[in-house]
């Protein structure tokens, strides 16, 4: 019988690693606040060195405050696999997200120490620091740190009254050489991270296996709406020119754009700010975001170009001006196809059906496909909700998903 | 030739009222910021007690703080004519709302007096406390006390650190005795107000002096739209529930009800508070305001209604819910016929277009409305701007309005 992650196991730290972070009183459905550098988050991180420690790897934090642990392969010429995830939290976060992929991870390690199983390359878990982007507001902190995102007056950044310098000595970092936890690239032999969809499609089709295409790509457009701020009573309809209602057309014009072309692009007006915002005063202006994403930057392109086409003729029968102020392009980060290719034997040798898919949120693992190829497996969310205390993945499927990175890091040790 | 007010010092005494507010190093065109209540409202009511005192009367501060001035006439059997404004105004407010009526008041009592002129009833001009509605979020303070809509424990509101009875004891009221300050039913002849008209249409068709025909009712409408909010990346577009995207629907549909009946009824959406409001969040939760103004009451019950029947038409299409939480009915406040037809005349003698029109905005003479025939006269605003430092009516027109102020004054004074 192959090895298998022990999903009794499995379970049970979920459950023991949600009480960090969990508000007094509550219950596992209550969700986790374990924001990063929070003493939510130190207390997880404690748990978890703990378990890695007790499970014979020799956990070591880098520079960034990143946890590895690393089993050694039997040569010593080719580099790690490395894979994990992160155990921090938005505020009033669920069980699964993070938590999941970081103990799937040394599930992995456990099961083929437990099968006396040894690979050709070395493997490494990791729990990445600071994933969510509360902190510092800024995602995937400590895996953009490995990947080269970083410059040493980063660390005189302010959040909440503390540099980001302590906030990284908090979890036991070292930020006065914190350009030393810079990867390489062709550091890893691959990248792998197992995670929650967080979306639902997988449930309504019940596919208990997503393999990632990519992360996709983002667009976010700043659009300040300019009219003229007048007294709501005194000034006639046909002579307003207010802000919202050009902002109402607009959101609604992102919506149609997006939604009229085939394929998984998403588009959001998800922030709004009315000034002055009163019950008896024309709105005189609105700001408000677009976000867009998609795995094609080149369709994002063309989205943005129509929702400006629209929004030039909004602002012309609004009597209003539209102003796209600033956008910020991310760039998608692809999955490499031998290691999509990976993840699907693997759960083709488990009887599990998997589908390809991109992934609207970003993750750990893009920041790692700038090192090495990199690849990511999903598991559905019931009801696709996540960020939120109902945040909810069965058992079944995390014990499923689990052994999905078990066989890819051994088809991957193969490859 | 018939008595004038004085159209150099009424603009002289409008420049020189606008300094109390003004900011450091500012302009007149820079406007003005009295509130309610500050220094800078106190030091402009010292400034007009100041020439109502040179102009031979003897200033009268009641327990809520407004200030009044009395003409005898010769029949003391008969109640006075009142008339006048306020001079607080909005944060960076413009220098002739409330002002231009204040002053007007004073320099037709000047200009009677200059005139030796005696007038049956006895004229009482007044400057009414707190109109703005800025201090204690409540408009039409002074009148409205004056009206009777006050009781004892209102004096204990806090606003800003504040209480209403400090606030008044500061402008030299009697928050202990407020209710003295109420005056009966009947206690005058008619109650007449020269205020700028704050909308565009008297300047749009070059008609100088504006028939108030009453003060709108306001309808307002408190409503809360309630979606899922979810991850803006891994939630598909068709499995939304856009709280934002609904309130955009309704905004747009709250103006297409208003505006596709004749008349001049008015509808906003001013205010509009979205939960999360992150840009990378479907906006879950959103607050708005709805606001229906018009004569006619049952006009705006009308509207309403066919305001929730696009709301449910809107819930079912964008899978969200959509409540109105609360509503407020202002009642209309009529202004008397006599009085209509007394200002027409006036503006006729003087060789004056006018033309009927309701009131938009609110006004101390809605209050006054409950105890005496009322009548309001409006002069144009240049492009209808107000509530802004480029509040802005001509010297010309301040000087046409206050001659028909004085004008109607007399043919009341004969009716």
């Amino acid at each position: 019988m192959p090895a298998r992650v022990d999903a009794a196991i499995l379970r049970q730290r979920i459950e023991a690693l949600s009480i960090f972070g969990r508000s007094s009183g509550g219950t596992f459905a209550d969700g986790v606040s374990r924001v990063a550098y929070s003493d939510a988050d130190v207390a997880g991180r404690r748990y978890i060195i703990g378990l890695m420690r007790a499970a014979g790897l020799e956990p070591r934090i880098d520079q960034a405050g990143n946890i590895f642990g690393r089993r050694a392969g039997s040569d010593s010429s080719v580099p790690p696999i490395l894979f994990g995830s992160h155990i921090d939290s938005v505020p009033s976060g669920g069980n699964f997200d993070g938590d999941l992929g970081s103990l799937a991870a040394l599930g992995v390690i456990e099961a083929l120490t437990a099968a006396n199983l040894r690979t050709r390359h070395s493997l490494e878990m990791v729990v990445w620091a600071a994933e969510e982007g509360v902190a510092f507001n800024l995602g995937l902190g400590g895996s953009r740190i490995a990947a080269g995102d970083v410059k040493s007056s980063d660390m005189d950044q302010v959040w909440e009254g503390v540099t980001r310098a302590d906030a990284i000595r908090k979890i036991g970092g070292d930020p006065d050489r914190i350009t030393d936890a810079i990867r390489p690239r062709g550091a890893h032999h691959c990248y792998l991270e197992l995670h929650i969809e967080q979306g639902g499609s997988l449930e309504r089709q019940a596919i208990p296996i997503g393999v990632v295409e990519g992360i996709v790509a983002i667009d976010r457009h700043q659009v300040t709406v300019t009219g003229v701020a007048n007294h709501a009573g005194t000034t006639p309809m046909a002579e307003r020119q207010d802000a919202l209602l050009a902002a109402s057309h607009l959101t609604i014009a992102v919506r149609d754009v997006v939604a009229s072309e085939p394929g998984r692009q998403v588009g959001t007006v998800g922030r709004i700010q009315v000034t002055p915002n009163a019950q008896n005063v024309i709105p005189g202006v609105v700001r408000l975001t677009i976000e867009l994403r998609d795995l094609s930057p080149e369709k994002l392109k063309g989205l943005a170009d129509r929702i400006r086409l629209r929004a030039a003729d909004i602002a012309r029968e609004t009597k209003t001006s539209i102003e796209f102020t600033s956008s910020n392009h991310n760039t998608p980060a692809n999955a490499a196809l031998e290691v999509q290719r990976a993840i699907e034997r693997s759960a083709g040798r488990l009887g599990l059906a998997s589908q390809r898919m991109p992934s609207g949120a970003g993750h750990d693992a893009q920041m790692m496909a700038r090192l090495s190829p990199m690849g990511m497996i999903f598991v559905p969310s019931v009801k696709g909700i996540s960020h939120s205390p109902l945040e909810l993945t069965s058992w079944e499927d995390c014990a499923r998903g689990a052994d999905a990175l078990l066989g890819t890091v051994l088809e991957m040790d193969n490859a």
